[in-house]
């Protein structure tokens, strides 16, 4: 690569040097968002739209083929109707932009732009059921919501954020932990197979559960820093937004009843996390099941005759193979051309050349790094999704070795932060009496929260590694984003 | 039909007789929408989104295949930025809603809740524009947006509605004026092959361009009642934005350039086009291409031997065909499920039966009517693939007819008074001098404002139809949704 076609990538700042600033370069390089003049709101830009519209594609047809149907509730909240659930409106009205004028008019009643939807759902729901016959509602919206967060970051925390809320409501509270189980599963397959993320499942404590929630479950990703990320939510609420909505349903027993109720989501977020699972100092690395260009295909010495001519030849086959594949044939250096789709994290490069076309070969060359190879041009669709499959175990099997080499069982809070010092953040494995305060004191002399309780249990002690009374429980902990 | 079958249906009003009250009628029984606590905003229902969802799925094949790309502007507009446009600022800001508050505090500047993004987009284009390299940009958003309406109705008019909003930016008017052309194009296109809706294009008078624009394009579709109902949006804005904003690029010839603008948008307003242009007494009748259910199967006898192992053989050669088919084996009489997925619209359904699998057929009947037909099992896809596109014909013919049927030429206001009170509501077509008094006057005097500046002109004579100086255009005139 020639010295200035690295200046591209050079702009970077090094991971080891700066994780932050170099996540901030990373999102402004690779051109996903741009700041607004609103402090924490972004443009998602074509680019960083494009990853998330292949995410959307496919977790929606993954609730699809659970039975779940797409809605549309309206932005507006009206103050009384968010006061309805008692937990719920003080989980969330202190972080709520509010509407209190439309056009001239100052509004009778003031409106908070959601910041989740619950009451709107229960609002319709009491509506819209009233016998079994109207059971389960299995409902899901892709909107934005908005909290009015202090400190924002791109696709971390934002003012406003895209997300999917799925909604359900069902005859019986078997039936809604089902489905909170069920999502939670779909979520992680998910993480898995189309971001390349391994997670831990897990129930949230008492102290972390959703504003409304009976339980909360999430998954939980460790990023190349070893700071935790919460990728996904899972919520079991009872029947506790149904009283206080007055939903009810005559049975078939001809009782009424109150149903019970779920939500679960995912947000812009993945992306964030998909960047600080995978990303290096070239840049961002993206799983193949969601980048918007699988592929691109470099030409060399383009202005040699059959070159352009062979490369489009192999842009169509990629592309009616279902392939998503750009071909560049700007008058930008091939060089200059490499660490461009390097820092926007391409996972498959393909390189063609008049030595290439003499031998009927290309060359191929994968994001996750790796000698070049010589492809049959024959064999060209089938080599590539060989390849974008391989890409995507690699990047699995480096996100899991990296989660596996930075968590850290521990039987104390001075090994807590032995590991911590030592070994770099990372997840701790360490039992837990259940208390309230001790999940406290363990938060303020480590750093590290409790993430959650791990749906696969290890009995690493009975002790409880703050108080050393009998513990109920391992905890995963952890600092994080 | 058995007479306790039909009162799912008789619920509906009969469209003679109160046309506003048939569709709320429609919007409710349909299951398309619900009313909210907040005033002009709508639960849009599985049922009336999945109509929205294939609108969106068909038109962004049709914008992506057309060099557009996908982003997703924040919803915020700080109330400087919305101010930087005089015209644009006085036509939305006595409609917006006004956020003041961010959790307890109130906001140092208040911000709107985006009517429509021309300032965010203009705010990013000075962010990222600097060189003729870096145009054109041709980006859209599937967004809502926020119009304080006093009187809303639903998908007509309400104040949170969906829509997408284009916005492009290019180095020449030329090729500014010919993106505008081009949607137009898009959006015609996509209302005659997808909603069997025939559109009229056309330019709107100076007095009803949109606010900041050059000029103004726009579809115009008429309703089964008369009404004229705008069904798209096309501006050209000149530099007039990028005067405003300070954006300027670079030019080949090394001197700084103002680029030129446009926008276009499609609401969720077409949902409510499709009903009024296509329903009937018994309910919804929907476009093949976005019914949500193309093909019901209804089991006659289901309990019979035999019977629902045929049905769901029929579903799933249906459904590996890629039709949008089914199965209704539920255990209400066929009579009561013949009325509800008429109300519903399915274009297609399909009655099996002991008889009809004793003969290897079914029997095929169409929600726009004619004669039920026997359609041999061995060639179910085919028929029914060419049935679904007989739907279609049979729809875009009769709205073609009605429009026709409906449509007057009129050589003074008199004579459009007269066409109106004999022949009802319908679409003028009359000759203008283009003073904005005579339009004001022919609206006074019938009620039919101007639609549009049709692009396909006919010189039906030479004086306007108000003042009867020398005319300039054809104008579509119609009282308006």
């Amino acid at each position: 690569m020639a010295k200035n076609d690295k200046k591209l990538v050079s702009e970077i700042t090094a991971m080891d040097e700066d994780f932050a600033q170099w996540y901030t370069d990373i999102v402004k390089k690779a051109e996903l968002i741009s700041y607004t003049s609103v402090k924490g709101c972004m443009v998602i830009r074509p680019y960083g739209y494009a990853i998330w519209e292949n995410i959307q594609r496919i977790l929606d047809g993954m609730f699809k083929a659970t039975g779940h149907e797409n809605v549309n509730m309206p932005m507006f909240i009206p103050e009384s109707l968010l006061e309805k659930e008692k937990d719920h409106v003080e989980g969330f009205a202190p972080e709520v932009a509010w509407v209190t004028m439309g056009g001239n008019a100052k509004l009778e009643e003031r409106l908070c732009v959601r910041p989740t939807s619950e009451t709107l759902f229960c609002d319709h729901y009491k509506d819209i059921i009233h016998s079994y016959r109207d059971l389960p509602k299995l409902y899901n919206q892709w909107v934005s919501v908005v909290r009015w967060e202090k400190t924002t970051r791109p696709f971390l925390r934002s003012r406003e954020f895209l997300w999917q809320e799925g909604h359900t409501i069902h005859a019986t509270a078997e039936e809604a932990i089902a489905e909170t189980e069920q999502m939670l599963n779909v979520y992680t397959k998910f993480c898995e197979d189309a971001l390349a993320m391994p997670v831990v499942q897990g129930k949230k404590t008492e102290s972390d559960k959703f504003a409304g929630a009976v339980s909360t479950y999430a998954i939980e990703a460790l990023m190349h820093d070893g700071k935790a990320l919460q990728a996904g939510t899972s919520h079991y609420f009872g029947d506790g937004f149904a009283h206080a909505f007055d939903i009810q349903f005559a049975d078939k027993d001809n009782t009424l009843k109150y149903p019970h109720q779920t939500s679960w989501g995912v947000t812009t977020r993945l992306i964030g996390a998909i960047i600080m699972t995978h990303g290096d100092d070239n840049g961002l690395v993206l799983p193949p099941a969601v980048a918007p260009i699988q592929v691109v295909i470099v030409p060399a010495a383009m202005h040699k005759e059959g070159v352009l001519e062979k490369a489009n030849e192999l842009y169509e086959q990629l592309k009616a193979a279902g392939i998503r594949v750009k071909l560049d044939d700007t008058e930008n250096s091939p060089g200059w051309k490499f660490a461009e789709y390097e820092m926007k994290g391409v996972p498959v490069r393909v390189e063609i050349g008049p030595r290439d076309i003499a031998a009927d070969q290309c060359m191929i060359a994968l994001r996750t790094g790796g000698e070049k190879v010589a492809c049959p041009l024959g064999s060209l669709v089938e080599t590539v999704q060989a390849k974008l499959q391989e890409v995507h175990d690699v990047m699995y099997a480096a996100a899991l070795a990296n989660r596996e080499k930075r968590t850290y069982q521990c039987q104390s809070i001075d090994e807590i932060n032995k590991a911590l010092t030592e070994n770099g953040d990372g997840f701790i494995e360490a039992m837990w009496c259940g208390e309230e305060a001790c999940e406290d004191e363990v938060k303020a002399q480590t750093g590290a929260g409790s993430r959650c309780i791990p749906l696969a249990q290890k009995q690493l002690s009975d002790k409880c590694v703050c108080c050393g009374k009998p513990a109920k429980c391992m905890v995963l902990w952890g600092k994080a984003y």
